[in-house]
């Protein structure tokens, strides 16, 4: 997905393509003074060693990239691979935390000031975690503070990426199911450091159209009797998800919404499966019975073939530049207006897709350097 | 759909049913003082004798209403057969216009008068006549009706009713894709004597679930690329689209909206079938084809299988409601803000469900008597 | 799904129905001189107390029967439920395993006498177990003797009632992925007693349907790259599903035989879900991704609506009377030409629906009393 | 699908790719002495003029073709484009009959001489005809030879290469719906020019899953109701379908077999439409509504999302490996054996697949030269 954003953003930045699947290509925020593509610097933490420019030939050879992209954005993904610094595997946090969060911190500096940004934006596209284990320090930020310098491993590696950046006055995205700055005193943290963080979850298949669907069962009084949902992913992070522990935090975060759009439970199981041969796609196949007048028994399924990476690599431009935005107009702590990209969004139960561009757009027609 | 409507009321006015599928039974609408149903009288033009509690029972036995149902709202179908009249066949118009519009009168004016009624809703279920040849007159109300006095032939049938019952000052709806009231003739004599009149086409299948979606393609500025709908339908309403001339007002009442709503022209072919082995229940099917970043191509299908009665039923019973509350708050002409409801709607280009729906439920808390 | 089975039974020998679902009601079975539905004689073991006619009258709320079925077959229903005795649970073997199989075999004698019936077949259709544990009699009949007089628990239930019902002389179909008869020592057991049995799993849905389609894929040479399933169940059987060790019984017995249709190993990821919703029915999806020439990816995908026992029923009776049959001509030991039936066929590695079925036409016109 | 077939057989030849989609590659074909791939010359008419290297360029755009095959066989393409000749045009038939027929086997005849081969298979790949009209003489070949002569008007084009190619000693494959050899006159030609001829109309998506599906239908005594079907098209093929009268071709070609198959009548509406964004890909949606034991009512879905080329290109290379050998094995008139590859079978009513396969497997092992 990182490979599909730095490339798409190299493109976009050469008038090579169009802006398909950008919301902050679409009225009223492509009027929004956001950073410019061309504007835009990418560095990373990275845990394997493949170049981008090899990853952008493996995706164009999935029909991911057009053929002859990667040779264009060549010299821009070379330029990315020098900004590109080993991460931090959450299997081996070798270090105590506090080093951990000062080595990022170290990374943010250099690329602050390599490059001379303004600002910057931490976005969390690492494979996903198990959810965290409760604990007490995690809503208290002068507790977490004294357990992280005692050398105490109470935060998960997302959430240490978070506190990294955000200490570091960089604004932060979960683009996971991860904890990361999901906790009070992660929200404490920002709002003393006056920087904006956003999450969490992606919102690019299944759930995108639940949220789409589910007010329309709402509105027509439909009754929802059930809504079975099964999700197959190919790549990196469907290999990911056949981990029980870290599949968990994903169909939580999938599972979350629907009962806040219907206004009722409903029996809704969630699968995930992880199906090798799709690559760089999934499909999702949900079944909705539900209930009409006088107790019509009736039924809806869709099926959604995506490719993950031309889904969720728009997003997460989008994200950077409205992450960006928001922190110089001062917006601080969780922006709950950007609901629209995520699964379970920070801040709101507003889970309504139509609600949310609707929220989003009217925030960002409001914010003001 | 009017036996299933008529049978309806009279189940949620002895309490004996749950409102589902009644939008005017969600907050806020439920809340202002529309009709009750106990209230409601029903009566019609029908040109076959099966008596409605012969009807319930078939329905009955397709699963459409609750087995016991019929037998428990025998009474109240009896007293509605009591107001039945034959109606004016499209085939066969056999006197002239106006004595088929004064015929029209007649029973309504007695219907008025016998129940001591308020107000008098006419709403439109017969099948689906072809589109009107287009005609000077409709355009002009004073041309309009020398013509019906003189014995041209320059309406359809559809739109003898609504000339009918708007002049007799009764609210008209359309819940098909015939002409009805929609002509500029007829908005100005709704106008003149001071009715509400809405339509056209109930949106209950395919196109409930493209006015939901289509907004979502949009908000994410994913490029859809064809949108093909197959639907499938049994009963009396399948077999009249088997008829191509009927079938092209249906075809064009779907056709419209999705350009409106995504902003651009799309491949959109839409086709209707009659299996009669559906019997009340109909299937559609659509593919999406559409392209996200970088150009990638993706998929969605969906699968609609429903009960054409128990989704269309219980929104005549909200615009029966619905009409008749606008017409004691003083509202005349085409309402807009009923567009929810409708494939075609009239007076609006708003055709995303959402939109419609804060529209609507907006407008009704607006209404004072 | 044998209060199904029994209805019906009653329902054909009444002639009050058609044989849909039969399929020794096709030619050239029809032909072969099976017990006529009027000359069986039902009885059973269960868990539950509730009678047929209840039961009957839930299925018939469900659609599963058709209304006035219950009422009509009550008389048969209730002489059936005076055969039924307790059954012996899974959960709780509460006495040594001889004392059970005796137990099984005093009813069994008694059914026979009671009814003076030429032969019984026992058919298990109780909720799957989890697979049995390997033990070395079980490929010893001498030492599995031994240990079941000694009281070691080396069988599950199901094989407990495949021993006493073949060492009873009554032929034993296992329409279940439970053990049953699977066991070399059990397959000794019938040879020495001259009963034949036939199992395992009644091939009903997914696997009827996966049975059908790879050999086409085989004969067209098209080459499948992954082949994912999902099956959505409501009723007993989907909730027994729920516990894991249960389902991987089922999971097996669906696994089997892809392989063998297609002649080489394909990823086959397949689910089983509970949707208490679904009741009676069941629905199953599958995704077949394959290679066409030149490397083309192409897809297909089936969705399965189905009501478990309208499938299984038929079948239940079929090898109830192709059992005795086959037992009256001297077939002895596993009945490999019955795998038509089976998703998990004894004596056998052809899965091919088509094949399958000319095997057990060919088998049954070749028998001989 | 030409230039996929000649592309395939030359990457065959090479060695570049697997046979996969190839019939006449599994066993038992793959063991008869059937043309090798590196032995066929290919040679065609055309309407057209883009290159065949050109047009497989464009094939490798949509995926159908391999990124880099088009280069690696482009000599292979350039010499059978040495070996193309103009099409006669259905629209425009500009010459008698006779000077047609002529012209044709001029071609036939030069390129039998200059590249000095055995046998010359003629196979039809053009866009499909409407139905002809029935004329007395195509039942007799003397007066259909005689009116020819004269220069009567009374055969397609598709049928006048069929007599040109039969008469000419060459044997003729129909893999369109068009006329071409199905007439009993041209029966005749064949039996007395001693040639094989096979068609009609290549089975490859949503007839080749029917003539699969349906058997287990009947196997099963399941009653189905109705089975109805939807094709989208892009590409040529789907264009010239978008003319009623040449899809009625194709529509007729498509209904056959579902009654042979189940044994009685069925509603079974199948519709055709148009997608050009589809390509060359094509979509079936199909939905089969059936009855099981006691009446219950169920459903099966399946899609179909398949690349024409992809499955039909190899069933050419089948076809003409095939007539060959059928040729040189002494075969004469139409080939029902080979009733596997075509929706219309000429000389047998056996449309079920498997049985299909098992005749033409039995049928090539029992050929001698």
């Amino acid at each position: 997905m990182a490979t599909t954003a730095i490339s798409g953003a190299a493109a976009l930045a050469a008038g090579l393509v169009k802006p398909t699947g950008l919301v902050t290509a679409l009225e009223p925020l492509a009027h929004a003074p956001l950073p410019r593509f061309g504007d835009l610097v990418f560095g990373g933490h990275e845990l394997t060693e493949t170049s981008l420019i090899k990853r952008a030939e493996l995706l164009a050879g999935e029909h991911v990239l057009p053929p002859s992209l990667p040779e264009a954005v060549a010299e821009s993904l070379r330029e990315t691979d020098a900004n590109i610094r080993p991460g931090v595997s959450m299997e081996v946090p070798s270090k105590s935390p506090m080093d951990t969060i000062h080595r990022i911190q170290e990374d943010l500096h250099s690329f602050r000031s390599d490059h001379a940004l303004s600002r910057v934006v931490v976005v969390n596209v690492f494979s996903t975690e198990p959810p965290a284990d409760p604990h007490p320090t995690h809503s208290d930020l002068s507790s977490l503070r004294e357990a992280l310098e005692r050398g105490h491993t109470v935060l998960p590696v997302s959430s240490l990426y978070a506190y990294a950046a955000i200490d570091a006055g960089c604004s932060f995205v979960d683009f996971t199911p991860s904890t990361g700055a999901r906790l009070p005193a992660m929200e404490d943290l920002a709002r003393e450091r006056g920087v904006p963080h956003a999450g969490r979850d992606g919102k690019t298949g299944e759930t995108l159209v639940k949220s789409t669907l589910a007010p329309m069962f709402a509105a027509r009084a439909l009754l929802v009797r059930s809504w079975t949902g099964m999700n197959m992913l190919g790549g990196g992070d469907g290999a990911a998800l056949t981990d029980p522990h870290r599949a968990k935090s994903k169909l939580e975060s999938k599972g979350r919404g629907l009962e806040a759009m219907l206004g009722y439970d409903v029996e809704s199981p969630v699968r995930i499966d992880y199906v090798r041969d799709l690559g760089e796609w999934k499909t999702a196949w949900d079944r909705i019975s539900f209930e009409g007048f006088l107790g019509a028994q009736m039924r809806m399924h869709f099926i959604w073939e995506g490719c993950d990476s031309a889904l969720a690599a728009p997003l997460v431009l989008d994200l950077a530049r409205l992450g960006s935005y928001a922190h110089v107009c001062g917006q601080k702590g969780a922006l709950a207006p950007l609901a629209f990209f995520f699964k379970d969004p920070i801040g709101t139960e507003e889970h309504r897709l139509d609600r949310q561009f609707t929220i989003l757009c009217d925030w960002v027609s409001g914010l003001r350097r």
